[in-house]
């Protein structure tokens, strides 16, 4: 199975980073971005080919190590490898 | 329009950040994970709502400043804002 996993700062969280891509956006001209978030996408190669195994593993992962349960969301996607 | 930008690394180029990563889950018990790569999901709302305009906008913005095309993809969705 193949994973794309996508963290993401919870809407109430302030996004410094988020905030300096709009205002270079702005800068280069772009001036109808009223809004930016930045967040990471992190993608898995598993050793599973089963999905009910492999959702609930990438599931302990986010928990665990790849998002911050305090600040961050995450969802998930999988699919076969092919 | 509200747009979600991908952005990762190009398939050729390596991903330390990635490779720590999947060290790190190995670390914890996950050594079904081959391989991780890490890369950017960037969300902007954008103050357009003609789709054509919305896309080239946001062609630009990738090619400008979001990603580096020299060791970097991206792929993107626009949707109406809600």
């Amino acid at each position: 199975m193949n994973a794309k996993i996508y963290v993401t700062l919870k809407t109430e969280v302030l996004d410094p980073q988020g905030d300096a891509v709009r205002r270079s956006l702005a800068s280069l001209g772009f001036e109808r971005v009223k809004a930016a978030r930045v967040g990471k996408l992190i993608e898995l190669k598993l050793d599973e080919t089963d999905r009910t195994e492999a959702e609930r593993a990438v599931r302990r992962m986010c928990e665990q190590l790849l998002a911050n349960p305090v600040i961050e969301d995450f969802r998930f996607e999988l699919e076969p490898s092919s």
